[in-house]
């Protein structure tokens, strides 16, 4: 990989998320030298991936280049790879660009779509836990909308223009909203030879109630704004396969969809070499005590999604989400300080700043710790927060003029396809007549 | 198709670029039937592509929805298609989505990268014609930077940061001068272990002055302002071979490089069925009289870069650039109108408005009819120019903040490998860790 010895500690830190990054921040005043690995070279603001999908925003708006971030730091190296095994016996971590030597590693390897065994739905549905996924789904929903114009079967057209989103939480929910705002906004000025009113949204959740993380009132109010909207709920239900054309339930009811997305579970995204029985948690993450040490290990660290650190509030681990993962990240910075001063370190604690949730246009649900709102005000406390933690001023700025733009003219402009999804028509595409 | 037959005339267009476009809008208000036909479902704006390459800006800047351009106009369709052939005999045109009957043809298909029959370069070499071609120059180029660092071997450095661009028009010049601002802003703090003083950027020239088609003065600026930004400039070479690692030339001169960017020539874009011998003159183009009709036929029309209309000043075709085909489009427009009123057309005069390009920072050329200059004022009327004629409001101001930012910090923040183009790593990019 290059990077020199160097007589300070070295810290590898697997994956440049919210927990990598935070980490990575509080290192860089500190006597140790940084490696950063990811098979990415961007930060991905991930609560933002349904608004590249549904042709809000471009990528760069929600991407960072991870060196850019650090590129302040002495001491930092960032390295594109994947990881390969851990082998913590030899303190290396094995990648397609060769092995590394570590002081001490850190495991922010964050989480991936959990389809819980369940192969047809993992082959035939469309996931959204990265940008390339989402812009996958953004050229599919367009391109159903090119074919459906192709068919004079209503069958097939209504199937093209059905959108079956499992599992409702923030990002299910999220993604509901804003396909019920194209459907009122876009689709009929697009498509004017198509009859969209029978695009269809039908939102499946397993339990009895939508953002189950979120309290009682937020789920009421956000079923509310999304059937106002037109999206069909469909709570209590459990969704057992998928075969590309018909979605089969735990009951009798099924939905005949070209588009199936799965937005139902993540899991741990694990590395090889880890993987003893009693490492592993309930979703596939890593157990840690509450210094985010890995179980029997002094020099492996894990933040994050990746981390299951059992409290009384959270036996489990804390809510995979980006604020658990930001404070253990920032926490263990802290932590390595005092390590490598000999000091002891301090135990981890979770601040709940609360959740929140958008349902399209002006309409928000919005969890703090003492206070509960919903409404315009909620979507607007929804929007200053998202910008606000956006990296970068030029990202916040193309983002608030999208935003603006998209909510005076009703409109979001980056409905193009620009890597076909289904049939790619062609390879060398100039080679092609028109 | 499933597109009505109604009784008005129907119009099919070949090709929503500049002249396509241009075109539809004038037949917006007339009493016919317009069938637009495109591989894409955006207009590219063609003059940005580089910035989009270069990690300026993002597709959807310089791309917008055809559909979104044609929406308020009644009577037309759009269709997403891959022109298979033309059956004039029949009045047809058979796609991949079935085919269509026209009463009138028009070919605005544009134009594709010319390899004069070199395969070795079509094969290794890059081109940059189209947003998803840019979006993998962009990635090779980053993708370039990250395995440089991942090697001890001098010479496979020097190869991996070295950029030999093949033609030094406008694109070409504009590409080389876009590079050469990256290394001296962003490279050495993005890869702070890397010797980027060592980037080269090779711009070949077959001819004896880059910018040929522009006047002397602005070729000479031109190659005075790349040479200080140290892009070395080679004329009267011709490239002869690229086998992925060595540029062959006409002399004993060759490069090692990783990265061929071909932007030395463009050819017609024709359609199979109409390529009978006597139709097409010199760079592959559709002979058309100065009515833009296809010789031969009464029926079918080319406009753009496909068409070869020959006038004494232009004996081989108005230069394949943006403004003769926008210029065409329209007056096409205003002869249909005259068509179907059974009046005589009105034969088409090219009105020149000039040529510019532009070479980084506060430097650009500009040649109007009457007057030419070049350097930091050229610079802000190139800007103007092209932000005016970008199209959406939503499009300009986006590309304004990005420029303004872009200018005032010396930036670049695109620079995402969203999909890898070299060793895609991962098909399902979940599965893998980290």
């Amino acid at each position: 990989m290059n990077i020199p010895k160097t007589s300070t500690p070295r810290i590898v830190i697997i994956g440049g998320g919210f927990a990598g990054i935070s980490l990575a921040k509080k290192l860089s005043k500190q006597e140790v030298q940084v490696v950063m690995l990811d098979r990415h070279n961007y930060h991905t603001f991930q609560p933002l991936l349904y608004q590249v999908s549904t042709g809000a925003l471009e990528p760069d708006s929600i991407a960072y280049p991870i060196r850019k971030i650090l590129s302040h730091y002495p001491n930092f190296y960032f390295r594109l790879a994947n990881v390969e095994e851990v082998v913590p016996e030899k303190k290396i971590v094995r990648t397609d660009i060769g092995e590394i030597f570590y002081d001490y590693l850190v495991l922010a390897t964050g989480s991936r779509t959990n389809y819980y065994g369940n192969q047809s739905i993992k082959e035939n549905g469309m996931a959204m836990k990265t940008i390339p996924q989402s812009l996958n789904l953004r050229s599919l929903i367009l391109e159903n909308f090119e074919q459906a114009l192709l068919t004079d079967s209503l069958d097939e057209q209504d199937a093209l223009m059905n959108f079956v989103i499992v599992g409702a939480g923030p990002t299910g929910v999220e993604l509901a909203g804003a396909l019920a705002e194209i459907k009122k906004g876009i689709l009929h000025k697009d498509y004017p030879d198509l009859d969209t009113r029978r695009v269809q949204i039908n939102l499946i959740q397993a339990s009895d109630r939508v953002l189950q993380e979120m309290s009682p009132v937020a789920s009421k109010k956000a079923e509310q704004f999304l059937e106002n909207l037109g999206v069909h709920i469909w709570k209590d239900v459990l969704v057992t396969g998928y075969d590309g054309e018909t979605v089969t339930t735990n009951s009798d009811l099924t939905f005949q969809t070209a588009t199936l997305i799965w937005s139902a579970g993540v899991m741990g995204a694990t590395v090889n070499g880890l993987n003893a029985e009693d490492l592993i948690a309930r979703g596939n993450r890593v157990k840690v005590n509450e210094f985010n040490q890995v179980e029997g290990f002094k020099d492996i660290f894990a933040v994050g999604d990746i981390a299951a650190m059992s409290t009384e509030k959270y036996p489990y681990g804390h809510p995979m989400m980006a604020q658990p993962a930001i404070q253990q990240g920032k926490h263990l910075g802290i932590n390595f300080e005092r390590l490598l001063n000999n000091k002891p370190m301090k135990p981890f604690s979770y601040y709940d700043k609360g959740s929140m949730a958008t349902i399209g246009r002006n309409k928000a649900v919005v969890d703090l710790p003492n206070f509960k709102f919903q409404g315009v005000f909620a979507w607007f406390v929804w929007m200053f927060i998202h910008l606000f933690f956006l990296i970068g001023f030029r990202n916040r700025m193309v983002v608030f003029i999208n935003w603006a733009y998209n909510y005076i003219r009703f409109d979001r402009e980056a409905r193009l396809i620009i890597r076909p999804y289904k049939n790619p028509k062609t390879k060398d595409e100039e080679t092609q007549v028109a």
